[in-house]
């Protein structure tokens, strides 16, 4: 029979995961948003970030009482330790999520992205989506091969990314500083979202398996 | 008579300080390196980043150990959590200078900050040290009041962040998109530096006061 104690641990793995698909969808609106020059979504995007908050409040807590009361053995202090991290990881993610919806926001009814660069950047967000829903599955079903796919995919943002600097360097470039600026920042914000949830996925493959990945340092 | 377990939780903070130490050194050399178009010192910070990633594993170990063998009480707990994630605040620090001695070297032997650029960035810089510094002595010290004055100094980042765009859109701005994109990324970089600096002060006045400063999220 399972105890009261590894249901809580078991607990802390759902919410993790429940963080996870929430930091997914705002970084879904924020690009929605983003495309369609709409500043109420926008707007509910910089909103909803204090209900991913205080999911990282209500998962550190219950980390520190696990740690504090139970007294976990190594493995599960392992574990422990990087949903300590991972949460921090998520908590970034949400708050890079509400930077590409305030640019929306600052932009809007304007669109931040030129025609020219809306493949680019629509790409560069369906990446960081499903970069995030796959760090999800690799955290719920400690998915080891899932996360070594995720690494493949953070080559194509990394491609991307030099495709748009591309696009905003060649002859055509005619919008100037300004958007240009918004961009190297937007795709700023997709690299580090992808970063991250690489960093999710890192995590759980060393938790599995006992191997480290080599840090990233974009 | 002090046990072998303080000795060994005031071995982590003194070597959280080190590690600070460390990546404020990497801050400010990455900068002269941006500064003076320096790619060998740009080289530099760039091969210097794995001492402070060796000096994240070892403090790293040194908290898991201590969580494992000690089962520290609530007040120590505390601190390790703490000292977990000021480990992971400081590795990123020292990846941003990587980035900004990345810049430098990319673009040696040109200058990639442009004569009328170079005071609004020297400054930002040197906020970015100065509070990495006094994020130093907060750990040391547990200097609370250090603390809150390392809030004033983000504040000035923010307004020298705000400077840096206004002359990039004035029209006076003759340098075109290339070397816009480049300090659009490098005020991103130091305000992120300063960013962490506040964070790690924040994590210490939690510690000594048990009072939560709303967490940042730029």
């Amino acid at each position: 029979m399972r105890s009261a104690y590894h249901d809580h641990l078991d607990l802390v793995v759902d919410e993790l995961v429940a963080m996870t698909h929430q930091v997914q969808q705002s970084v879904a609106r924020a690009t929605h948003a983003l495309m369609t020059a709409d500043a109420a979504v926008a707007e509910q995007v910089v909103a909803a970030d204090a209900e991913i908050d205080a999911i990282r409040d209500r998962i550190e807590d219950q980390v520190f009482e696990l740690l504090a009361l139970q007294q976990p053995v190594a493995g599960d202090l392992r574990m422990l330790v990087a949903a300590s991290r991972m949460v921090a990881d998520l908590e970034r993610m949400g708050d890079l999520s509400v930077h590409v919806a305030k640019v929306a926001r600052l932009r809007a009814p304007e669109a931040a992205v030129p025609a020219e660069m809306t493949p680019t950047m629509t790409r560069m967000a369906e990446v960081a989506v499903d970069m995030v829903g796959a760090a999800a599955r690799v955290i719920a079903d400690r998915d080891v091969d899932a996360a070594r796919e995720l690494e493949q995919e953070d080559e194509e943002m990394d491609e991307l990314r030099r495709r748009s600097f591309r696009l905003m360097l060649g002859e055509n470039w005619a919008h100037g500083v300004e958007p240009a600026i918004d961009l190297a920042l937007l795709g700023r914000y997709y690299e580090r979202i992808a970063d991250h949830a690489v960093s999710l996925a890192r995590r759980v493959v060393y938790l599995v398996t006992g191997e480290t990945v080599s840090s990233l340092s974009s």
